[in-house]
Parts: C-alpha cells; structure tokens; sequence
C-alpha cells in the first residue's frame, strides 16, 4: 500500500459545484470575479443548481429564502441559555447548528430553509452574547442584507449592501476544503443536513483550517493598541518563530484571487469607519511579506478588517465565515447524496503485531 | 488524476490502534478474542496507549475514568430540555455532545473526563426520555458497570458485567470506519476533542454507518409481533427487493469476528430473559442468509438482540454503539493530532468550464 499524508493530491471525489484548477477559483464553470458582482443569492442558487436562474427564478428563490429566515421560538429559547455560556463562538455554534436539527419538527427541512435558519441564528448567537434585542426579518431586504441587519440591527445603504454580498459569495465555497470533506464524508453515510452542517461547523473551528480570520485581527490589533511599528512586530515574530497570520495559501501560489477583491473593500471600508490605521499596517505587512517571503495575502487576511469595520467582535469571525460557507457546505451534501457512496478510506497499521495475553 | 469512488481502498493515514489486516481485528496487535475477555477500562487503556497497563495503572485509570462519571448541573438542566424533543436519540446526542463541550470550563478537559461524561450524558438522555430519575455513579463498581446501572438503574451481577464488557470492548473500535475517519478529519484541523466528537456522532447517525442495530430489531420485532415465519418474511422482503438486516461486511468475508462472540451472548442473554423466540427467528435467518446468499451476521446482528435483553429501547441502540465506540474515537483523534498533518484531498472538476456572465 502506497501512502499519501493527508490525502494530499489524491482525488477524493467528483464535483460539479467548483474548482480550483489552474490556481482560478470558479463556482460552476464561472470565474469568481464575475460572480463577485452579483447577489448572494444568485451564487446560492448556482452553487445548488450549477446554472443561474432566470429573473422570476432568482426572485422566487429570493422570497423563499428571506421568508425562512426566522427561528422557532423554542429554538430562540433555548439559544438564549446557550449563547450565553463562556466558550468560543463557534463551540456556541456547533452546538447551535445541532440544535436547529433537534428542536421542532426539523425531518422535512430542506436546504433553503436550513440555509436561511443558520444565518439568523448566527446573528441571534451574536445579538444574545451583546445584549442586543434580536432582529426580526425585514422582507424588502435580500438574504444578505438581511443577514448584516439581523447582524448589527442596521440597514445597510446599497454600497455597503453590494460590499457584503461580494464578501458572502466570496466565502461561498472552496471546493474540497478540510469542512467541506467533512461534511461530504457525513453525507456519505447518508446522514441528515444538520448532522452535515455540525460536522462541518466542528472542522472549521480548527485553527489549521477556519480561525485565521480573528487571529490575523489579533495580530492588526497588537500592533495598533501597543503603537508599534508593523516590521518591528515582523522582526519579533520572526525572532519568537511565530507565524504571520493570514499569509500563503496551498493552493494560490501568486495571490489568492479572493484577497483582490477583498482588499478593495476593505479599503473602501477602512476609510468610511475611520480604521485606515488599521489598512496602512495590513499594506506594509503585506509588502514585507511579498518582498521577504514570497507570499500573498490569502482570503483571510483583508475579511479581519471588513468584519472589524463591520462592527463585529473578533471571536465572532469565524462564526461569519460559516454563514457564508454553509451554502458550499449543503451544495456538497446534496451532491454527494446523490452519488449514493459511502466515503470509507483504509487505514494502514503499524503498530507492533502478534501480540498476546497473558492470563 | 486517477480517482477511486469513495477513497475505497485508498491510504488515508497510518495508525497503531486497530486493524482488520487479514480480516482479523486486533486493537494494538492483540486479537479481539483474547480481548473480549479483559475490562472494558483495560482495552481503553490499550486503545490511547497501545499497551495493557500492569495492576497499579489499571486500578488508578479505572477510579479516575469513574470518579469522572458525572455532569455538571447546568449540564443536566440543558439536557433535561433537549433530551425530551422528538427527534432521533442520536440528533439529541450529535447536540449533547456538542453541549459537553460548551457548557462550563472544558478547555482543559482530557479524554478520561470526556469518555466519562459522555457515557454519563448518553445514559442520561435514556433516562429522561424515559421519565426515570437520573442514576448516580457507584464508586464500587467499573465503567462498563457504572454505565450499565447509569442505563437500567439495576448494578449488574457478575454473569451480566463480563458479558457487558465484552460487548463494549467489541464496539470499543475498528481503525477508519466512516465516523473515526470523520473524527480525524476534524482532528487534522487541530479542533477540540468535543468538536471531533460531535462529528463522530454527526456520522455515526447515518444509515449506512450506525444503525444497523436498531433496523435489525425493528425487522425481529415485526416478525415476533406478527407471529410470522421467518422465511416467509424473507420471502417479502426479497419480493419487495429489501435488504435483510444486520449480514454482511465490506471487510469480513468469512465472518464479523465480533459477531461469533457476540452470538454467544445473545443466546445467554435471551434465555435468561425470556427473550429465546428472537434468538430462534434470529438463527434460522442466519441459516437462511448463509445457504442462500452466502452472507454472515455481523456485529450489529446480535448487539440488536443483547440491547433488548438488556432493557433498552431500539431507538437508543446506536446512543450505546456511540458510547462504547467514543473509547476508539478518542484514541485515533490523540493519535491524528499528533501526526500534525492536515487531511485535505483534492476533487476533481467535472462541471462546464469557461461560462461566463452576460450583464
């Protein structure tokens, strides 16, 4: 038997949602640069159709979306003791995405409407934890409006409404990222959505794969509340061996394409919520980092600032991400259901054999 | 790139904890066998050690595993709400399990106290479904036995302890079947114990992984309730193209070693509780399967037979699958955590390409 660590380059399954081929990101054959112009829900629709819907289509699917983008009150009521416990966010989330699947009468549930209850109770999770009221849907607002009014109880203006949508589908889906697989492997034992959805949610919370998000903020805010200069905090990194967050991709070797647009944003943002500070240090960081070691910022690193500009708490970060990522997420589970295979690796043993007891 | 559906047969990673080489399982290289003879603590112990421990260690292991048999009260307050709600008990679980790790300070908590509480909390669950008071642990008594009076509220003799044990320390492991292949996953992201515990369950809960036990006592039970031959009922399924339960393994042809062991118990079992008409239906099945589809029981076919004697109800089955496999799970997260190596595998892109936009 041949062995690969970590499954690094093998093929672990066939899809037609995305691709990173060629170091390009595209959802269903579209380049992730066109698709970051329109709505989220266009993107939802492709990434669980691979075509986009016509107008009424894209309508219908709107309407259906933002409808479902309510919790049972049982749900809520149970959220509220929930939300509150110490642990990170995303344990609140996990344990939150299950929940959705196990109050109520949930069998039935179908993505659209599991989709649109992870988004409001992820802004839920976030209103309990800040004794904020929660937010009720606001029907003549998209799927991703209603996401951010639910969010931070404002309603955004049409730029910053096309910003967040752009981030939204930015974050959409990855193909097979470490959450994906994971969830794809769930759906392989035919399992339902949110056992899916939970599986993917405890991956994501992992350092090595969601989590970067908040601690590339960490780090801008190290360098902003002790003044420092950014190469003098890179030189003390790099004396303590410490990583510079939110640098490098496996994939993207040149530049994650996500982080170019990102960047945009985040610019734009920094300057209307007066965090240009912030903007400046990511700039010179990042030109160091290209100088000095040949690396780009990933997606990663420009969402800390949007998400901070946003108003939004750094622990709350990945949390966001998942929002986004749950549309790729139930897009895998429904494809991998219908490929009726059961996703069972071998393992190879190495440990000492022919052992014995003695009795 | 070549591609293999569902990874079969594909390397996924390297263990010491069990294998099925030669259709044979071993835990640590010792055969089941010789196993199935020992302390459910004494192969925990092997499983995250891959050694027995002398006496002095198996004592301290088995007074700490117990000792930990407790819950925080604000974790039984949550409980006793979500385990009442109408779905699955294995939904309930996939959120108990999450909720162990976000109620109180588990930031430290080590795999001792997480098996512990997670055979608490799974005996707890069938508790409060069933409206009965929770059970305290007693110091006197070992893991499997404190769980099994946890479950049934009766501390069993000594006949009933040994079989117990056995039947734990069966379902203790079996190197990467879909949920331990799930949980290291989630441990390659370097997520916490709890997270890669809840997407064991996550997985656990499909059809084609766990319950199997539970669809094998449903299909005895139609069969005794309806006073039917057993054949006959074979003949029905057969014509209604449905699969008997509980025969055949991808890996063993010849026989599920567990299951030989575990016949032996069931027929014990089910004479002691005046349960000999399902093991009746149960052996003419097996010869039925054997002359006629060249299929042998497998390991959920008895365990479904042995759960009745013992007083639980098909629907907890695959709960107390999941407590005794949390032993496995919990060794191969250890053991992948420390392999420090994300499992990423690549997909391939089979979708339309090159589509683009028109705006």
């Amino acid at each position: 038997m041949s062995y690969v660590k970590g499954l690094a380059g093998i093929v672990a399954g066939q899809t037609k949602i995305s691709s990173t081929d060629n170091q390009r990101l595209t959802y269903a054959g579209y380049p992730i640069e066109e698709l970051a112009q329109k709505t989220f829900e266009e993107v939802v629709f492709l990434l669980w159709n691979t075509r986009l819907p016509d107008q009424d289509e894209l309508l219908r699917f709107r309407n259906d979306l933002v409808s479902k983008m309510v919790l049972p009150a049982e749900t809520i009521r149970l959220l509220s003791y929930i939300a509150r416990e110490p642990q990170h966010p995303m344990s609140i989330l996990r344990t939150t995405t299950s929940l959705l699947g196990t109050t109520n009468d949930v069998e039935h549930d179908e993505p659209p409407k599991i989709l649109s209850k992870m988004l409001t109770a992820i802004a839920a999770i976030v209103r309990i934890r800040d004794d904020d009221p929660l937010i009720d849907l606001d029907p003549t607002l998209g799927v991703a409006d209603n996401f951010l009014y639910m969010l931070t109880g404002k309603r955004p203006n049409a730029e910053l409404s096309g910003m967040f949508n752009t981030v939204m589908i930015l974050h959409a889906d990855h193909e097979f990222n470490a959450s994906t697989f994971t969830a794809r492997v769930v759906s392989s034992t035919f399992s339902d959505y949110y056992s899916c959805l939970t599986a993917a949610v405890c991956a994501l919370k992992g350092p090595l794969h969601g989590g970067a998000n908040e601690r590339v903020f960490e780090m801008l805010s190290i360098i902003v509340e002790n003044e420092m200069d950014p190469l003098s905090f890179v030189a003390e990194q790099a004396h303590a061996k410490r990583k510079i967050m939110g640098f490098g991709h496996r994939i993207y070797k040149n530049g994650d394409p996500r982080a170019f647009i990102l960047k945009e944003i985040a610019a734009k943002l920094a300057e209307e919520t007066n965090n240009q500070k912030y903007f400046e240090i990511q700039q010179q960081l990042a030109d160091y980092m290209l100088k000095n070691k040949q690396l780009h910022p990933n997606v990663d690193y420009y969402t800390a600032l949007i998400y901070h500009c946003l108003g939004l708490k750094k622990e709350t970060f990945t949390m966001i991400f998942a929002a986004c990522r749950t549309a790729g997420w139930l897009a895998h589970v429904m494809e991998q259901r219908s490929q009726k295979c059961l996703i069972r690796p071998n393992s190879e043993y190495i440990g000492p054999k022919e052992r014995h007891c003695v009795r």
